[in-house]
């Protein structure tokens, strides 16, 4: 499974894309931060980071993409602006055809470090270590959409209708599977 | 001049096209409410609105497009969703190669009824009026969409970078007679 993970942003957008034909063995495909500037207009420079989202998926094919879900609540300044782009990537997605899933911060921090409350540092030395790089990815924007890419390929892709994803039959049968085991135990 | 005016909104969208040969001529071309509903997921949703917008470009082929500035302060709950498809309207519009201005609420009720601090009956008979229809348009959002391109059509289609305008050269012909206007009084 390609993933293309996407730490949404209207100044700084960061898209990672990972390959994962096994949970454990988790490769770096690509990574980049795609950005605007902040003397542009909002139609302009929303414009530029959906360009960059759709370059993305038309260059690496992803079978998913994984977002950051963005909270109202949360840095009202900014907020706006990565809801926005949050929205395009879903559009983005659906209009390739790809299943679009929703991360909390909490949970790619849980998904990769074990714990929800890891700082950015963790964060970024748990992305290196996963993918087996030298060193953490930088910037933070690129290390923190890496992070959503493998919490996507870690969860196996698979998330209820109510966390905001869009199961695939396969995927489907995942969460199902994953239900079963939790029962079990 | 062909105006879309739009009332951003993920479970009601408006979707309002007037004609304005002349600022005191001003014709309803097309109204309608997108709807998406909220038992979908969030990118289906996002899908169905960015489609309805798309096809109303289609169709009516605007001049420009005029949309209403949301804020992040106001209605918390319901905010990102309206953020969202305001984005998803800006894309839509430079994708389509047309200048795209967003007005406030208040710029909107002081531009159709002369106050800043109309309500929305004031505004649904005002849009009525200077549409030269019986009565006003429903729903709401509907009136609302009109009311926005309405704003556009009387204010010039001119409007400064810093509010979010594009303007053309002719817009900005505009901008600039009224700032020489402003000083000579």
């Amino acid at each position: 499974m390609r993933v293309l993970g996407v730490d949404p942003g209207l100044t700084r957008c960061g898209l990672g894309v990972i390959d994962a034909p096994a949970a454990r063995t988790l490769t770096l495909i690509d990574v980049s931060v795609a950005t605007s500037s902040a003397d542009a207009d909002a139609p302009d420079r929303l414009l530029a980071i959906a360009d960059a989202i759709d370059a993305a998926i038309l260059k690496h094919r992803p079978d998913a993409v994984a977002v950051e879900r963005v909270f109202a609540q949360h840095n009202v300044r900014t907020v706006m602006g990565t809801g926005q782009v949050s929205g395009l990537v879903m559009v983005a997605a659906r209009r390739a055809g790809l299943p679009v899933v929703l991360y909390t911060p909490s949970e790619v921090k849980a998904a990769v470090t074990g714990s929800g409350r890891a700082d950015k540092a963790q964060v970024a030395y748990m992305v290196a270590k996963l993918l087996g790089l030298d060193e953490p990815p930088k910037p933070a924007d690129a290390a923190d959409a890496l992070a959503i890419a493998i919490t996507h390929a870690l969860k196996g892709g698979g998330r209820t209708a109510a966390s905001g994803a869009s199961a695939t039959p396969a995927q489907q049968r995942w969460v199902e599977a994953e239900r079963a085991a939790r029962r079990r135990n």
